[in-house]
């Protein structure tokens, strides 16, 4: 299924996102405008937006707050992906130049911290206190993952356990801000909510699984950046994981993780071990468990094209090849 | 006078924020914990919540949320200083080595956005609304603020106007969220709101101003940073902008701009040409008139021990040496 039929019901709302983000570009300061034009125009598929408005149409809600809302996890998002590519000096997303490669570390972390407290002040103007401080304590579960990951670089004695972990930190944790603050903000009753927020947080580890698997199947041409990248900064993902647990003597994983020679020789070889092998259907199928946790639950809410829409997206998020 | 005498009447209440920044570090994450011990006990001067405190204090205030904001402006002070230091590569702060130098731009980069997210979760445990606004509008500013001067560095073309917008936005803004917001938290009448918030923001542009005089005139030891690094960022501040105005022609700080071929020695002879001029002088009497300004309108709040506390932190701030 399209994404874009399967976000039918919010999309006015979401046509109203991509004009607001067009409009936090205009300031002042050229430079700074420029910089906003560029890293809020650049080919994302506003997954979390899309969930928050999902979540908060289940119920009552107030359409100005729902919208500042989904503004703040997009701008959340969008920042963490400019410090990410500055801190890997990757010189490409969504087929272009970062903006770290275009316009150097400087301007790239300065553009983040912006869009952070951008990201904050539409926190702020949903006027609700909870989802405020949800935001900025997912800021500091991002965060700390971020560093935990960055501090497990090339380290073999990775369990799927602490994969999990970092994976829910880093990613799922503002899948979960978006439904949970989604339903908080439309006066969810608090089971729902719960549900919800229990459909971000496994739809997100489910979303990064499938990343982490599409790095090593994926087209570079499909991707908009180089296959085996999570490999090339250290970064032990589930399809590597399982790679060793197979192959656990004399495994290209190993030798790279092990000493810097050969390095682009040994990516290649367990890209190509990998993406031939059926440990992509079994990650595939780790995946898919999550997308179908999530939905668990749904039939607990209103029966609506809203909850089947959230029913569709578990489902894209697991076929998509990009 | 010393500054512990001046903030007497908040003693208390900053030996909690002191023990608070040392319970920040308590987290599950070894490697985070170790970065936050680091750079929570630097030692900064604790300036800004100082001012929250004092200017919350002169009404009727909330202990438990004032302390909150107090956190909230340090934390984000230091998550500025942290990001500062990396996107210059500062190797030294507070003469020992920066969080850059010792674990590098990933982890300095992750630990400000930590920072930075804690910083916010502070703001919003004061649960007033307007404080949380201001706080993430106050981070936009200095972030934009910052990249202004990254993107006029090395440029002549500076006027003595651009360089008080871009330290208003840069410094004095945080200066302005701490006073202004300790006096919403404190229920303070409108009136009583923009003398303090005005306070705070004349103060901030005198404090940077005395910061950059410091830059030349202090001694390395003082300052617990190498001298001149505002001119080898390229960064044009008003010391250098007044030797540039008296010596138009031939001067070290043109050349250092020009070109990059012998920056050391410009630097050298430009810090050496302005501190033992009167140029020194003449930028701590323009630092001395915005503290002033700043005083102007304390008379018209409550005559207490709070309020003589502001006005002694106002001399301080210009006769301070480090």
């Amino acid at each position: 299924m399209e994404l874009s039929a399967i976000y039918e019901p919010v999309r006015k709302d979401l046509a109203t996102v991509e004009d607001r983000l067009k409009s936090v570009s205009k300031v002042d300061l050229p430079a700074l405008s420029e910089l906003l034009d560029y890293s809020l125009q650049g080919g994302g598929k506003r997954i979390r937006p899309i969930m928050a408005l999902l979540s908060g149409k289940s119920y009552d809600y107030n359409r100005r707050n729902l919208l500042s809302l989904a503004m703040a996890v997009e701008l959340m998002h969008l920042a963490t992906l400019v410090h990410d590519d500055t801190i890997d000096s990757s010189p490409v997303r969504w087929g272009r130049p970062t903006v770290n490669e275009l316009w150097g570390t400087e301007q790239a972390v300065l553009l983040g911290d912006y869009l952070f407290a951008k990201a904050g002040d539409f926190a702020a103007a949903t006027g609700n206190l909870r989802v405020i401080r949800h935001f900025s304590q997912t800021l500091m579960i991002i965060s700390s993952g971020e560093l935990a990951q960055a501090y497990s670089a090339f380290n073999l004695e990775q369990t799927r356990k602490n994969y999990l972990q970092r994976i829910t930190r880093k990613t799922a944790s503002l899948f979960t801000m978006a439904t949970e603050s989604g339903a908080v903000l439309s006066m969810a009753p608090e089971e729902s909510t719960e549900i919800l927020r229990d459909y971000g947080q496994n739809l997100g580890i489910a979303f990064q699984i499938v990343d982490d698997i599409l790095d090593f199947s994926g087209t570079e041409e499909e991707l908009g950046k180089p296959i085996g990248s999570d490999l090339a900064q250290g970064t032990f993902t589930l399809p590597a994981m399982v790679f060793l647990e197979r192959y656990p003597e004399d495994n290209p994983v190993k030798r790279l993780f092990d000493d810097e020679d050969n390095k682009e020789e040994n990516i290649r070889l367990a890209v190509e071990s990998i993406r031939n092998s059926p440990i992509i259907e079994e990650c595939f199928g780790i995946a898919s468990r999550y997308s179908e946790r999530a939905c668990d639950k749904l039939k607990f809410l209103p029966n609506n094209t809203v909850r089947q829409s959230l029913i569709d997206l578990a489902d894209y998020i697991i076929t998509r090849r990009k």
